[in-house]
């Protein structure tokens, strides 16, 4: 891996699919694996097996159809928790565990009631243990958002030397800001002595609205691996969006990296996760919203047509959408008007618009969005008058 | 105002109705701008008057009706624009003009067609004319994401000479990441000498999922005003969302920054703008959507029954939603399943939880969301047995 490249780690399969409402049946989670395979993920987090059967079989048989992702399952840092994952993941070319154990203070304490040194036997264990079934091994500190820093790293050092190959630094509650979450890397990559010979992984909660920009603070500090989700589902208020990392991470060369991503597939994979799970995309959601593309302030419509990078940093088409709509409502002004007059057929001057903008006006106070069928009939009626 | 409160300018009824379908009436509006002052926010950013005669008629009632906010009117630097605002906001108690224009060279060249010392006369005659009308004036530098900061810094130095009391530097376009928008700020607080005279606002749109963090970053910087939109529509991928700026100011005291908002009101408005505006809010929506107190996984609901603030940074109360839900699905875990048999009247021990819970699995795998008929149901056999 060239060390610029982020990889894309999907968790739609596993902790998006906990949501209350989204659950899928074993062929379901197939076809979208294969689609996130095909979209370019790294790695496909496919479930957390000892939870039920119906998961274990989810994750068996997606490691049978995958080839070129690696498929990931969740444990606990239990022994019989991570002996279950490798028994589903036994088919999959690239098999990963993913064990973890909480590491904030408050996790140590109300979850499972006992000391530090504890936790961090727990995870060396744990972490040993899975690399004896497999040879990768990802560790994740839970609400790592909230521990103790030198803790932390401690924590980290000891499950690399362990064998750990990516380590997880979750934001467990999305409580983080951008400028600190990308700090608790920062240290850990300046305090961690072994922190070299494994990835960095940030696995963001977006409870405040900050995953996407905690995982680029992330980005920026050394993390090489995001953790997402398409349309950024997940527990509470979900977790980092996909197409938000990807796309950021796309347009700016400043941040001299790159993904695996096929961008174009992006809208189309947006739109069979939220049937397939039953959950709606809100038309203002970033980069896949049905109005990501929609220009309907006058303003905005003028300058657009006039240039579209006035208003417009990524094109509808590198992310599968379909073209940038001109919705014309009370806002739009005599600009738009006229070009959708002259895509209907009609040429009129700038005298004849103005009159007809007036009557445009009109209508829109009334209608939400007027329609080409409403400009067709006052373009005939302004003619025949 | 003390220097470290943060002012809330909401703008759902300008940059968030002219979205497509959002359109709303003057009654709508009035209704909504009551409850926006009802729920503490400084400024209502009311409409475009001179965009139609609907909008103007709107900004004319929200100012008659609005006893402690300040009422807003946009316009854009020119003439007509800034006296019809004017006119519409003869009532208001508190009114304030919002004018501006480009300011990024590709919006000089592409939508201006002009140079940027042009831009600089256009925006101080543009002030000075608002400030002969009405006391307050923010001046927008539209597109100051993308523009040259020297010149930048000469645009906003003229127009708080001009009189403008707030200046808003908006990344139009959505493209900033927060350290880079955080930098545009304190590059003018250091390097605009007379920015004391005025207050510098946050104006970030979503394009990238990153309009929360640039506002936090802003303010941050110095800025002390953020312009947002009740669940974060508005043009395209939409505006910042009112409710996320809020409860990070809130529940992060190391910012030392507050807001006037009630935030126990917030959901309920959220709910009225979507029900109003037709615009549905995705139930993933951070503060506000239908599942952001829903605990579904094992792993969380054990240590959320344990203790709330294992996984909870705020409480579903404090933001006006209804109280927090253990979701019964394939991934809850056995302390759950037995907290609501318990709820339900069923008392179970130990070995009887386990027997129940392989039961309970094989309904979860089957269904969304085991529902309490099911496990009273589930408890009656057993019991029977």
């Amino acid at each position: 891996m060239a060390s610029n490249q982020i990889q894309i780690f999907d968790t739609t399969l596993r902790d998006g699919e906990q949501v209350p409402g989204c659950k899928l049946n074993t062929a379901e989670k197939v076809e979208l694996a294969l689609a996130l395979e095909d979209l370019g993920v790294d790695i496909i987090e496919a479930g957390f097996p000892i939870s039920s059967p119906g998961d274990f079989a989810s994750v068996e048989a997606i490691s049978k159809v995958i080839k070129n992702a690696t498929v990931c399952g969740l444990t606990r840092a239990v022994q019989k928790d991570i002996e279950v994952a490798a028994q589903a993941l036994k088919h999959a070319v690239r098999p990963r565990i993913h064990t973890g154990i909480g590491s904030s203070d408050i996790h140590i304490k109300h979850k499972f009631n006992t000391t530090r040194e504890d936790i961090i036997e727990r995870a060396r264990k744990a972490t040993i243990l899975a690399r004896n079934l497999v040879p990768d091994v990802e560790f994740f500190a839970e609400d790592a958002g909230r521990a103790d820093l030198p803790f932390l790293a401690k924590l980290i050092e000891t499950v690399i030397a362990a064998g750990a190959t990516v380590v997880n630094i979750p934001d467990t509650t999305g409580y983080c800001l951008p400028h600190q979450y990308g700090e608790k890397i920062a240290y850990l990559v300046n305090n961690v002595p072994n922190i070299d010979k494994a990835i960095i992984s940030c696995h963001c909660h977006n409870d405040l609205g900050l995953a996407t920009a905690n995982s680029i603070a992330g980005a920026i500090a050394g993390a090489r691996q995001i953790e997402c989700t398409i349309n950024g589902i997940g527990e509470r208020a979900g977790n980092t969006s996909l197409e938000e990392v990807v796309m950021i991470i796309k347009k700016h060369n400043d941040l001299g990296l790159f993904t695996n991503i096929k961008t174009e597939k992006l809208n189309p994979l947006s739109q069979l996760v939220s049937d397939t799970m039953r959950m709606p995309v809100q038309p203002n959601k970033a980069v896949v919203g049905a109005n990501a593309f929609a220009h309907s302030s006058g303003i905005h419509q003028d300058g657009f047509l006039k240039e579209a990078t006035t208003y417009e940093i990524m094109t509808p088409e590198e992310v599968g959408a379909d073209g940038s709509k001109i919705v014309l409502t009370a806002r739009s002004g005599r600009s738009a008007l006229a070009h959708r007059f002259l895509k209907l057929g009609f040429e009129f001057n700038r005298n004849d618009i103005d009159t007809l903008y007036s009557e445009f006006l009109k209508v829109a106070d009334k209608k939400k969005e007027v329609l080409d069928e409403d400009l067709k009939e006052m373009a005939t009626q302004f003619a025949s008058a």
